[in-house]
């Protein structure tokens, strides 16, 4: 668990789109962002008040999360200062770069020496166990997709904030390195050991009231042939009682795949829902979550009309119009 | 690659079932089993000559193997000074252990003083890339089971050997720990990060003669909770042309998961044919084994042919009938 509130360092991001895990974390936890950091040359702005460490320390700051991603996912020579002392000043770090700070031996010493937390989220911190299969208490959401970077993170956050504010009781479980800095917590799927895929999700989504919905990020895509499995473990693990589709209509191909075509909407429901099945027989498709940025609002329209009549589901733009439907739908079962 | 030949080492294995490593190498590769090691109270036998660690350099071993596996998967205290004293005699080692050999001091110090390889099959020693999913030239069966060891490595490695006894060309393709030490070579696959574990099978099974079939031992079940994910790495990175089905008729509920029954083979062949053929269209489902070792004689006969009227499929138990009808159907693909 990473300790809020945050300083997002930002560095010397050459560009808005270099924060986007920044931007991420603004957006969804805005209670805990309290201040950016920026480096000189740093392009990128999140509106939010800047800090210095001291200032940051005396607003009650416990982590510096590294909200830039910059070429390569390394941590830069420039930035090494800054973050010894941010350690000095008593905050733990977070970071989801490929360069772990634990590898950085200035950080490593100094984490040490001040007592302080360097988190990884890039790699797993737990020994999963082997999934099980047991049924558990509680109710789950997952987001399955045509492809990867469907928007299935986005659809879940969406919902689990969506939930919340109807008074529900929902997580959003998250299962990449994005996801878990914005919630401060998650499984680093594609990292963790294959063995240990399935039993990583029955941890991150324990017993729980019977009311009480996990909103689990999804990964990948079945049709997907370099992570497949990955989506399978999390079928398996989170064992969900509802999925959403998530589908990003414009795209020609697979993503990095391009002699494989997208599947159908069909196709990923009834093979997601086959999988789910052998360890939650009751479970449905509720909702379809489209995500129509690259159409204009007539497109879109059109779109989500043709998929809703098709599928009879609902067919949202979480984005554009919110989650609202989607979570009558799971309301409703 | 483990070099060959090879000093089986049976430490002080209780009985003959705990040297079933070593049992797998003398009969699948007994061109490079060229002797046993037993200790004070080993109640195990290979039927190999008893050798000297210097009768075994004399011999010409490369590599000494621990053919044994103690309660635990540990290394025990009292077989180090043997595996000191082979590094010392130039020999490598290797284990397929839980514990590995490279974490144990006076192991790893040896091997360096003496300029020797460790090899721990349970850990992967190779960077795998991502799966791109392009096809590759050759052609490739896979096991696929109802479930977990149901003789999927028994029987690809029965194939291989008829086929290279017939003069086709044939690779068994090890992806766990026993075929691994069987073969000199393969990926672990249950011990693979996430991410790469399509690749790693891609990696294990590239591009080769149009008529050479590489044999790929199957791992798990795609009906089994804990390790589905990886059976469908496997399908998808290995894009097999064809598959075996294999099954233990007397299982009454999934390996582990007592809440779990059996699938049907039709729902394993049909599950694993749909997804096999995103990859590779053209994959076919050649014969179902059977491993009948707990059914008599006439209840066997019974077994297999009632299976393969039902499947319209060639059904053989590979060890009790050897696998020809296997391979005939291969070689008429």
């Amino acid at each position: 668990m990473i300790e809020a509130p945050y300083l997002l360092f930002l560095g010397d991001a050459h560009d808005q789109l270099a924060a986007k895990v920044a931007l991420g974390i603004r957006d969804w936890r805005p209670e805990v962002a309290r201040g950016q950091l920026r480096m000189k040359g740093c392009r990128a702005d999140l509106g939010l008040p800047d800090m210095t460490l001291a200032e940051a320390k005396a607003a009650g700051v416990r982590t510096l999360v590294i909200g830039v991603a910059n070429r390569g996912g390394v941590i830069a020579e420039s930035w090494l200062k800054v973050l010894v002392d941010a350690l000095a000043e008593g905050m733990d770090l977070a970071s989801g770069l490929h360069n772990l700070l634990r590898d950085e031996p200035v950080l490593a010493e100094a984490a040490r020496r001040f007592g302080r937390k360097l988190h990884d989220v890039r790699v797993p911190s737990v020994k999963y166990p082997i999934a099980n299969g047991v049924r558990r208490a509680g109710r789950r959401l997952l987001a399955v997709g045509t492809d990867c970077s469907a928007g299935k993170m986005y659809t879940t956050l969406a919902m689990a904030r969506e939930m919340r504010a109807r008074g529900m009781k929902a997580d959003f479980r998250a299962t990449g390195q994005t996801g878990i800095l914005i919630s401060g917590d998650g499984v680093p799927l594609d990292a963790v050991i294959a063995d240990f895929m399935a039993g990583a999700i029955e941890w991150l989504t324990p017993d729980a009231d019977p009311d009480h919905w996990d909103l689990i990020e999804g990964q990948g895509s079945l049709h997907h042939v370099s992570y497949a499995g990955v989506t399978l473990a999390l079928i398996h693990g989170g064992q969900p009682d509802a999925l959403v589709v998530c589908h990003e209509p414009t795209r020609t191909h697979m993503r990095g795949l391009p002699h494989y075509p997208l599947p159908s909407l069909e196709a990923t429901r009834d093979l997601a829902l086959a999988h789910a099945r052998l360890a939650n027989p009751g479970c449905r498709a509720v909702g379809v979550s489209i995500n129509t940025q690259y159409l204009g609002e007539a497109e879109a329209k059109a779109c989500l009309a043709e998929v809703e009549t098709r599928m009879g589901l609902p067919a949202v733009d979480p984005f554009r119009m919110g989650p609202g439907r989607l979570v009558d739908a799971l309301a409703a079962l």
